[in-house]
């Protein structure tokens, strides 16, 4: 039987205090930066058995167990790290830390400036993905690590592994970006900015100074439902919900919301506003946008040339934000410059979805890649349906 | 060479007047109701050269031609009407009607309600699409035409083409409904609930009470956003915007819009406020929702048993509003009650758009089709490539 790796506890660290600030993409100075972050398994005495796993957008580093044993839902990839598990607590050393940014125990909009006992709000600088995980690689060194068995992630989670390849070409062994783009479509940039928009014209948001004072619950909740909707896929939606109604069985004739699709979202976005902060939805969907991993090298072929280590790209069919499109163009730009990629399209109706719920699908190959991160030549790839362990 | 059909006006027809109202879906009463049209071409003595068009959401009974010599831009689907063109009005008689509900002239909620003298706001009733297809069913009635040759739409237009059929099996030849659905699917009647949001929590909506006002800009331009998004695919953006930057060649670190595809959705939601009232976009999304042409049938098979005209199907394939499995459901079901059904899937990148955009694609195919609307025995049906006109 499977088993959760039990009650956990967030950590933190502190690095880039003054005067020796991270210098940002941006060319801002950004410090003292704090960081929360879980670790589950034991590190070995090589200290060569570490996971990095990447959090998405509305993610935080409490990826799997329990805060306290009432706690009524485990981490969010639970289903995926413990004993026994994809990411097998009894072999290696999985570490999540949130992104800063954020606003769950990581310095975000939301945190304190040192300098001015307030919160930042929009005085915080804008981070970026390559931020983001520059960040990280501080912990990893205070961690002594000097190079990960694999780094992994789907979503912005799989963005930030794309992005660790390039920045730290030597520091991994294997890549496991899932349901993610080397760069955001204009597509998504448009879905971003509407919500973006719903948020700063909220009259709670009053300039991003709403720290203390109502929240622009509302704006954040727009923001959220309509990222909700490009998160599943059409296909689900009509097998969850179909046109079914909420209450009755007949049409109420009115405006009010009464399909149950309409509840659903409304709810989802309501829970949302109870547990994140709206600029850092703000911060961490530009950071997103902004990202492309061939920036600063002309072509994503030229982004890849000097990366070292081996990648496992995982994509779903389902996935209209990040498609299997978007995944095919990292294989090919890898397979361009001669590096080792096994790549699975996986068959999925969930969307995007897809990355947090078809564990059965995914794990075992996860787990047989990380066995073999390793190995020296190439790794066997084999098609879904005949893998040894699914 | 095609040619415009040059400067057309407006026309109005009112009808139920008290004690005659018309009595809605809802069981509620309208009336007196006043129908926005314009007619193009002339009617034949038989009156059988008849073309009825139905518009979608935002759209207006004005097809074709400019309303003066100086208008800027032509009705919206001046390619399409027009001398030698896919509707010839050298040929046919064409009709198009402002829905009710609306705010181009057919009473909508912005009218003014006799008995109170001020504009019904939110004391409209809901209308449906099948309230629509009725009222403008009177209008055909007064205009004197027993059997309209043909009746065509996109999106919401092929909603009411699909209403027509079922509601008045005897009353056209063919039937042409275009990116559509016999119902409307849960992701989109959600992304219609966000934008319902948007407007109902934008301060200035002040509950639909706002004639006079400051309206509520902001919430609408959220929803048409969205709702821009969803008519265009993701193909499209890549190529018309991809990932460049409107002013600057660097990114300004900062969170304001940046990227064209910001910049356009933006402007895309400012210039509908201009033209679209807030209240109408509520209950003409809502009428859209409500759509399912089974309804009271049981199945679509059944709601299309009586139907006697023959149909013209045509979907796109990079539409995701209205993807092609949804047209595809529609000749299902009248093919198995044995109807005559045609169906063109076009290749196309412009997603649900499309239908306003591929006019060569389309034009041959519907009018060769509107040649043959009264021929007895079942039409032949062409491949696209080798298609006779194309």
């Amino acid at each position: 039987m499977e088993e959760s790796v039990g009650i956990v506890k967030t950590q933190s660290f502190t690095f880039a205090e003054p005067p020796n600030e991270m210098i940002l993409e941006s060319g801002k100075r950004l410090g003292p930066i704090t960081l929360a972050y879980e670790t589950y398994g034991e590190l070995n005495r090589n200290k060569d058995n570490a996971i990095l796993i990447f959090h998405a957008l509305s993610g935080d580093a409490h990826v799997a167990g329990k805060h306290h044993k009432d706690d009524p839902k485990p981490g969010w990839w639970d289903n995926m790290v413990g004993p026994g598990k994809a990411f097998d607590t009894n072999r290696y050393f999985v570490i999540c830390i949130n992104v800063i940014g954020g606003c769950k125990g990581s310095i975000g909009p939301s945190s304190i400036n040192p300098k001015t006992k307030k919160p930042y709000g929009l005085t915080f600088p804008i981070v970026t993905i390559k931020d983001m995980v520059r960040a990280q690689k501080e912990l990893i060194d205070h961690l002594g690590i000097d190079q990960l068995l694999a780094v992994a992630g789907g979503s912005m989670g799989g963005m930030q592994v794309l992005q660790w390849a390039v920045t730290y070409p030597d520091k991994t062994a294997l890549c496991i970006p899932i349901a993610t783009a080397a760069r955001q479509s204009p597509q998504n940039i448009a879905f971003h900015e509407v919500g973006r928009r719903a948020i700063t014209s909220d009259p709670n948001w009053r300039g991003g100074n709403y720290y203390g004072k109502t929240p622009p619950t509302n704006g954040l909740a727009i923001a959220r439902m309509i990222g909700h909707i490009t998160y599943l896929s059409s296909e689900t939606l009509r097998l969850k919900f179909g046109r079914r109604l909420q209450e009755s069985e007949r049409l109420s004739f009115s405006l009010k919301p009464e399909f149950q699709v309409e509840s659903y979202i409304h709810h989802k976005g309501e829970t949302f506003t109870k547990r994140f902060d709206a600029n850092s939805y703000l911060y961490i969907s530009k950071a997103i946008d902004y990202f492309d991993v061939s920036n600063g090298y002309g072509s994503l072929e030229e982004a890849f040339r000097n990366v070292k280590s081996k990648f496992l790209v995982i994509s779903f069919t389902s996935d209209w934000l990040y498609p299997p499109k978007d995944s095919e163009e990292i294989v090919t730009a890898l397979r361009a410059v001669n590096k080792e990629v096994t790549y699975y399209e996986i068959p999925s109706t969930y969307g995007h979805d897809a990355f947090l719920v078809e564990t059965e699908k995914i794990a075992p190959i996860i787990s047989y890649h990380l066995s073999h991160a390793r190995d020296r030549g190439r790794m066997v790839s084999y098609p879904v349906e005949n893998h040894p362990l699914s």
